[in-house]
């Protein structure tokens, strides 16, 4: 039984387990300040094309979202779209460490300038919180992507209000090799005042890169990482991983690949009459399947029911990884044929 | 330059990375729900002797301490000895769960059931947190271990008071495996009302295994995991660690390694004239070492200095690894002999 | 200048203030257990009808709804109308606690039954919070009021889904003595399952009596008074306030003086052809007001611009208070006519 | 029954009670924003010589302890006594903020400045908290007073180590009515960054002054202050009776009332051949009491049992207030005299 419910349902990438093998013995250091940190941080400040960024490895994608929320002062707050997944799917992560989070409804799960402007006015005294930081995630949980000039405009209003703009990079991969995509990670930093490169869904067992370019952002950042529950003791696993990923742009061929495969599925989709919730050219599709036709590929399939379209309808999502290959999505073919041919 | 630092300076043990490479390719549900898990979780069950327990995985020691006191009420604080992790090395990571560390002096790293009581006796009203959880370390933070007797008093004194006792056993292994030790898993789980299974310091890449006996914690605790930035998506990295690692008793292997070396090295110390600090039957030792010798040590080793003995002196501790074996005790050996007869 | 502003721009009705007088020389001692507050807590269970709440003297309205929340588990949520004052106008108050807000629509400031159905059913896995506590306010921030039915309703809703029910009494006074309401306190006290009777919006100089009827809430309640900054070391000031609120219904008549200034208010708007954005029978009233006319009224009068209502309209928030009386309504009169015909 | 328990068991002083009720009936805006609070600002300012100070006025000590210590960032940590007020009798509030306090053993309720050194240097790394404010009282919890010299060496060792040196004045005026006292409020304002001046320990019905000198604290310090449930809707309550306090410097007269009654009591027990466990300037005094002469003291007088001296005597708090006058002593006196003849 297959399953396209996320990227992260396999171990890590060959490469990745490897290198991890090959360097086992050596004794490090631990809590992230060994020579495989080092040497991933180095590269890292190549891609992002900044050496004056501070980089550090956190286990996951929801601890790098805390981290950043930590930051704020008490009364502060963040503001994403309703879809975000601070917002959605950490458990109130966010709220946890005190934090409001300020919603608006966005467009197709990306944040607008105009919202951010409209939030920063309206809560304009100290009965209210002040916002202070802008969360967006590329590729969105949507799986659609900002365009540089998106960005651009999104970091420039952010500079203008007094806030941090903060990007989860989750997929960020999948957003940088995307179809239509127009930036690299030297525009994803220069954007932003701190974003994160994600491992866990691209290939690595787990661990993300945290990038903070922001001065004031960066001081005692490591006793936050302790505090908060998101350093390895072993801090080389995650270290070692990002060379892995960072060396030969596995990084990037890995989110091509889940990519590639996730718009093939999209093709045979479209092509078999069934339409998209919303088109979106990463890794993640949303197909409308008729109920019954549903049924079936859950019959052979692990995929996620994303919501009712209508009463014989339900949006579903896709997820392909770094791992799916075409053999996946040819046997899925053939069986989509049968199922509606059977019907 | 070998490393007597920590016990978690290598990667993994050979097996814990075999297994993992093995079913690599697997896809699972993600978030600790996968078959590996669940095994992991069945051989824990036998081993603690508790059908009815709980087991979840997590990625580290202070996220197991921090997830423990997060089921206290906001008014609950957690006591311990002043040498308790959670009052020394963790970065506040307790407090910052909004919760009060009530510390006690301890006697050689361990709490007695009359400090409680007092401890207890004094917090009688509203103007002051009320004690609901014992936190205590085996081994200790010292290298010390608690005896069934001790373990047991401390238990029965907590069901008096109607608290909670939590035992961080991130060097459990250590602790039941060390000489005149006289518990099993079995007795840890009988007399706590949970504790983790440390695995980070004992041959894995990471992740600690949190066993619930009290009825009363075990509701909602994945949220807690999930919400305290505790929770991998790839959750079967720790599951197929602590198969590898209970399968055949290769936990206590390794942690019996470390005692023997560790046991060796103090031998050497003795024999050598050196005193101890205090004696522990665990892989940490604590020996008194004269300055000039420790700045000829540090040369050739990476040891940590605990503290100033007198103006002479410095209290240094040593700690061996699952990795460790005779021939770095032997060049450890031969190392000392030549330092000393240099002098 | 008058000020429509709020129902807190005096201070305390002659009444409260002549009772704290009189006693003020009599020692009691400190936070809340003298015996002013025993007696005031009497009068409180005689009016709720019921003996075996738990009433405490709290030292304002964001207090209360804080230590409400505070009360919840870490992953525990609290849902309330998108207008709920804990969302909009306390600074992040309950989310500083650590707790997420789960917004809905409402219906006019109200919450119905069908959208606490709706959260909990979303809220099915530990990737998101659990919903553990429903927040509702009578009257609401709009000036509106439940019924019985409607009380009823939601409260057996809650107590079917697991969930809390907790109202926020700031103005249950002005609700309970409003033209159409069908409850008294005891009914307040039987359909919710914590709630607190609002001092400061009705003739006290500051503190509420909060209401505690579901035992599982009740432990240890004082506690978290304490650390939540809420306790006054005098107790007795909100104590002695409530005797003299409580005796005679005096807190029943300042609110009935402020609904029906208010509705005179109300008549007049709606007699001048001003209409209103939505009715209410309580001591807050919303007309919409062209721009030119609502500059006119600043110059002579503090009222509240509510939201834009179009290009040419505001709509205008005016509350009226336990001291405002037929002569201040009769001048406004007379200078609204003024302003009008100048035009 | 007269009570020595504390120096709040009464209402407020006459003038107080008098200044709220001439302006009950004037409205104001709410919050803290009012033409009473303004002046008693202005009146502050001109009492601390420095008109750059923010001044807050604060429903409680607590409060205004939170309040200090929620400015902290996440990992900061704060530095007291073991006897201060927060570490002991405030039921974990900062705590429950998320921050940690570290105690030193200090010299009579003060601390020193080699204690602050030694705690700065032992927290060097991102294991550990980060210490960043040092808290200190004046009077202390034991009724002792810091005198110039030690206040501007804490001062000093503050600024050269980083840190923020907050004083918490609940009894302030005690200490600066202290025979032997040094200091007036202009050099506590000059040497340290943020302190209260108490109300309620000295006459208020409740409330407390924050002056805060550092420029880096002042920003945003109302969204605290709302935030942290320590804002009156009726903030004009703790205004007014701050321009009654200051005004005539009622404030330093109550508070020399207050140390005079009890240095009376002290010359009544020293004279009675009965010691003192420490001896204090101010207004609690700690007489050692033997255990069968406290019963009979226990029948007539409310005192405080502050610990056990030895197995025949108790360490007794004697505390008194404002409106404490003459013939409360004398009566004590007689009594004493009678207690013991008996005997």
């Amino acid at each position: 039984m297959y399953s396209f419910a996320n990227d992260y349902s396999e171990g890590a990438c060959p490469k990745v387990l490897e290198d991890l093998i090959k360097t086992n013995d050596i004794q490090t250091p631990g809590y992230g300040t060994d020579v495989f940190c080092k040497k991933a941080e180095k590269l890292i400040k190549d891609k992002v094309g900044n050496d004056n960024v501070d980089v550090h490895f956190i286990t996951g994608g929801t601890p790098c979202n805390v981290l950043a929320v930590t930051l704020l002062k008490a009364h502060e707050a963040v503001i994403c779209v309703e879809s975000g997944h601070i917002n959605t799917h950490e458990t109130g992560a966010v709220e946890a460490t005190g934090h409001k989070i300020i919603t608006v409804k966005g467009v197709e799960g990306k944040i607008t300038a105009q919202e951010i402007r409209d939030v920063v006015a309206l809560h304009d005294n100290e009965h209210m919180v002040k916002p202070k930081m802008v969360f967006i995630s590329n590729a969105t949980e949507l799986g659609t992507i900002y365009f540089k000039k998106e960005l651009k405009e999104l970091y420039n209003t952010c500079k203008e209000l007094g806030l941090y703009l903060y990007l989860d990079g989750a997929r960020i991969g999948n957003a940088l090799t995307a179809i239509g995509n127009d930036m690299v990670l030297k525009d994803i930093c220069r954007y932003t005042d701190m974003f994160y490169i994600g491992g866990t869904k691209n290939g690595a067992l787990l661990g993300e890169a945290m990038i903070i370019r922001n001065d004031t952002l960066k001081p005692d950042f490591r006793y936050l990482i302790k505090q908060r529950c998101s350093m390895l003791a072993k801090g080389r696993v995650i270290g070692s991983q990002f060379i892995s990923l960072m060396e030969d742009d596995l990084y990037l061929q890995n989110a091509k690949n889940a990519n590639i495969m996730a718009q093939a599925l999209k093709y045979i989709f479209t092509q078999t009459g069934i339409r998209l919730y919303l088109d979106t050219p990463t890794n993640q599709i949303f197909p409308i399947i008729e109920n019954s036709l549903l049924k079936k590929i859950e019959n052979d399939y692990v995929v996620t029911p994303w919501g009712k379209y209508d009463d014989n309808h339900t949006i579903v999502r896709f997820v392909c990884s770094w791992a799916c290959n075409k053999d996946h999505i040819q046997d899925f073919f053939n069986d989509l044929d049968r199922y509606i041919n059977e019907k």
